[in-house]
């Protein structure tokens, strides 16, 4: 079973996943493949949805006074969450590079649509957020579509929801969700730039594990797994 | 660029993303193999994370106590929802398997706690919902991993939020965010369970792309990508 994958298409999608990084510069000038953006696009439509709803569009961007106002409420966003944070930490957050709005040739919102095939979706009913829980899982197919085609993907997240409804007219039912910068880049970082910077740690992966109930660590029925667990090595 | 992925690589990462289905029934009895496991989990937690905080946890289950109530809330809040839809779509909604909580080995609730590092979390100060779109990504890539491994993993969203507080111990200031059962199976669907029972259709992939602001299905700037989205051809 799992004998569908061939070894190297296994490795192909671990690989995705374990180099995939947050780009925010070093985009080259090179435009992106449309027929590679299709094949990405496609990728993120094909994510799971709560109620097969798709409930995700995507608006692709290249027009520059588009991109410049978006980069103001980044700007504005930034200089507001200046405050919310002391001394030493502060200078080094300043100093980091945040977004490559206007670096990236595309930029894609990704909205979600409530209204889309509703009201009445199945598995909806009892957590509405589901239906933004499936946008998220459209984004990171995108990701790691763009990953294995050498494109960079920027989450930019420091910015008004509201100033993204009004510059891409977006109706008030509308969410966006996450607005991406995608491009070529030369390379992958191989850390995270944050990891890089020593601003927080990778996470060991048996801190992150509970088992049977939160906060429980130690189960004799999941013995042979807290061992593997333990000795996992940190791929990125 | 993007050449340090092979074709066969890319289409592994490709194939993951076309042939992911939610599966609720057809788990076979095999256990799941612990270091599989391991690496699927390991796969969520390289999850793309808001200012790399890592928010999510994991926990395990296949306690047969803590899943028959979790159960019971599913059968709760499905018979709830019941009477939100009418006929004759009510009695086709009824008959839908939407779960397999006691017939898959593993059961793994996806938590989402804010406090990690916090408060001040780079990139979470506008728009404090990114924390959770995080753990969305990190379920998206167990799913990938999964579905890769020949395990099947199915996301229950008619539940109680409160019940599975109650019943995994979590505290307060932590939320579910993903309910999911994985475990063998014989062999993947080729479509969405509800794309097949014709619930609802497969949008095409020009019905859900725009350009440069919302409803924008025009724009000479973006012609061969037009072209190219409209003879896209469905994957699954």
């Amino acid at each position: 079973m799992g004998g569908d994958f061939t070894r190297e298409e296994k490795d192909g999608l671990y690989k995705a996943i374990f180099s995939r990084r947050d780009v925010r510069s070093h985009y080259t000038s090179r435009p992106i493949d449309e027929e590679i953006l299709t094949r990405i696009l496609n990728a993120a439509h094909h994510a799971p949805s709560v109620g097969f709803s798709q409930p995700w569009n995507f608006i692709l961007i290249k027009n520059n006074e588009i991109k410049k106002k978006i980069k103001e409420s980044f700007e504005q966003e930034k200089k507001l969450s200046e405050d919310m944070i002391e001394e030493p930490r502060r200078s080094k957050y300043v100093s980091f590079k945040l977004e490559g709005i206007l670096d990236a040739p595309v930029n894609v919102c990704v909205t979600y649509d409530p209204s889309k095939f509703g009201p009445f979706i199945i598995g909806r009913t009892s957590i509405p957020e589901t239906g933004i829980y499936s946008v998220c899982c459209a984004v990171q197919n995108l990701w790691l579509a763009a990953r294995t085609e050498g494109i960079g993907v920027g989450w930019v997240s420091i910015i008004s929801n509201d100033v993204l409804k009004k510059v891409l007219n977006l109706p008030d039912h509308v969410t966006p969700i996450a607005y991406l910068c995608l491009g070529y880049v030369e390379k992958f970082a191989e850390k995270p730039d944050l990891q890089t910077a020593k601003w927080l740690p990778r996470l060991d992966l048996k801190d992150v594990i509970y088992y049977e109930k939160w906060n429980q660590k130690q189960n004799s029925d999941w013995y042979k797994i807290q061992e593997l667990i333990k000795t996992n090595r940190d791929y990125a």
